[in-house]
């Protein structure tokens, strides 16, 4: 079997509503009018952004599931990928499963795979997500405001933990291990939000190294009380309380929302968990037992996420 | 100075007419009225599709001029890109030239860089360029019908031989190396053709590898008159006829546009070459000398260019 015909096999599907697919020197796609298009691209290297131990198929996950994750930061509605993906070698079992992970998450959003490059090389994976918001109902990072409440989505530190060396052995460190392979994107939260919050961000580096994008962007600053992080069982018996607490603060890999909204937003929505408040003073302090700290925005991060 | 502000330092730059351009979790940018849009993406892997001692501003230069290639392809106007680039390691001067090589390119076609992705790891380059064009003025493959004439742009082999090794010390040498180096994008041919032609490809596989793509994509056939082909002064002096009639069929990287015209089309284009006519009959074959030879559709051609 010709290369060719392998790569196509695996990644030429059908794909709904798309003018002009997978097969001539460019991809052709119209917009819902009167919106707007929104582009994010994310790369994930073998060794560097993923242990070289995980499988093809939670390979193909991650790499549509850290896109979506900022196509919900930006309060969108996710539409077409691309995919570049440099392979050592055209293993059939590996695109299998790296095709079942990528297409399982695309199909559960509705993203079509649009158009790609297959190249011989060492594993990077780069998928660029293209999707549409109403023209002027964006969520950016900018928007935060003195006094607007402070809130995240699900839980935090999971992931981290999850991707350290936890014992296999019990269910709550699996269920780590699971939080860690699979991001879940807040794609139908972004929806949500869009119009509503004062600024968003995806939690990729770590609550504070993100809450500190948004302080900068937004020329403000913010207190988190510690007490009000959400912070899961699985988490609590696996590592403990203080553990914990560093997990959520600075671990990365979440994929859960940080955002903001005004003091009167009327909005029910369970998913989130109010943990602070914006502040007009600068930087980030933590409020526990009553007292503040000042701590620096860092977090785990990579040799670079976004030029 | 930290890596990414060194990143930024060489990527952020004024993106005129981008809603939200890099800085947020994703860019937004509007299209004309009555536009669609176009994507195309292509990966360079370093020793795969260009040689390891070319400069890092030739790396810079061929990562966007081969998607403003299949951009021109499909007859739009391009207007937007990303950048995913994975590097050993964050080396200024290797950066400085990188983007020189992007960026001027970039100005001269009114590109601007809206996102992107920068890791550690082999170096590796993924550049997608959106575009637009009129909704309906489609530059497809599939559109080529019997008795339409066949044109290319520009001239033919010229690449392949500049990629070879050919003598440095003569100015002719020096010509193919540079068209293989630096090969010019043809988007104003491409915008003069949308609406025009009846078919249109990019040839980076080389004539008859692309010219077979448009012949199975439109279910036709065609001839090629070999006497017809345009050669360079510069490709037959350094190589002489007959091994540039090879580099002309077969050769790779000349990046020129293969396209059809019906018969009665009235274009007055200096930069297209009549090459042959499309015939029912299926399959490619030579004319030369008043002999039909049938060749296969094969070229230069990597592991993938698209799945």
């Amino acid at each position: 079997v010709d290369e060719f015909d392998l790569i196509q096999r695996y990644f030429r599907r059908p794909a709904p509503g798309v003018a002009v697919g997978i097969g001539d020197d460019g991809a052709i796609v119209g917009l819902p009018p009167g919106h707007e298009l929104v582009v994010v691209v994310d790369t994930l290297v073998a060794g560097v952004h993923f242990p070289d131990d995980i499988t093809a198929e939670d390979v193909g996950y991650r790499a549509l599931a850290v896109n979506l994750s900022d196509i919900a930061a930006m309060g969108a509605e996710p539409a077409w990928m691309t995919l570049a993906l440099t392979l050592p070698e055209a293993d059939a079992a590996w695109l299998d499963g790296f095709a079942a992970g990528l297409f399982g998450l695309a199909d559960r959003y509705g993203v079509s795979l649009i158009g790609g490059d297959t190249t011989r090389g060492p594993l990077t994976v780069t998928v660029e997500v293209l999707g549409h918001l109403p023209a002027g109902l964006r969520l950016l990072r900018g928007g935060a405001r003195a006094g607007d409440v402070l809130f995240v989505s699900g839980t935090l530190g999971d992931a981290a933990a999850g991707l350290a060396d936890v014992d296999a052995k019990h269910a709550a460190a699996r269920q780590l291990r699971h939080r860690f392979l699979r991001p879940e994107p807040r794609v139908g939260l972004g929806l949500t939000l869009a119009g509503r919050a004062t600024a968003a961000i995806d939690i990729s580096d770590g609550l504070l190294a993100d809450l500190g994008h948004v302080c900068r962007a937004s020329g403000v600053g913010a207190v988190v009380e510690t007490e009000r992080l959400p912070l899961s069982a699985a988490l609590l018996e696996c590592v403990g309380f203080e553990q914990a607490l560093r997990y959520a603060l600075h671990g990365g890999d979440d994929y859960e929302l940080c955002l903001t909204l005004p003091p009167d937003a009327d909005l029910d929505e369970p998913e989130i968990t109010r943990i602070g408040t914006i502040t007009a003073e600068p930087g980030i302090r933590l409020l526990a037992d009553g007292r503040f700290t000042e701590v620096a925005a860092d977090g785990y991060r990579h040799f670079g996420d976004a030029p």
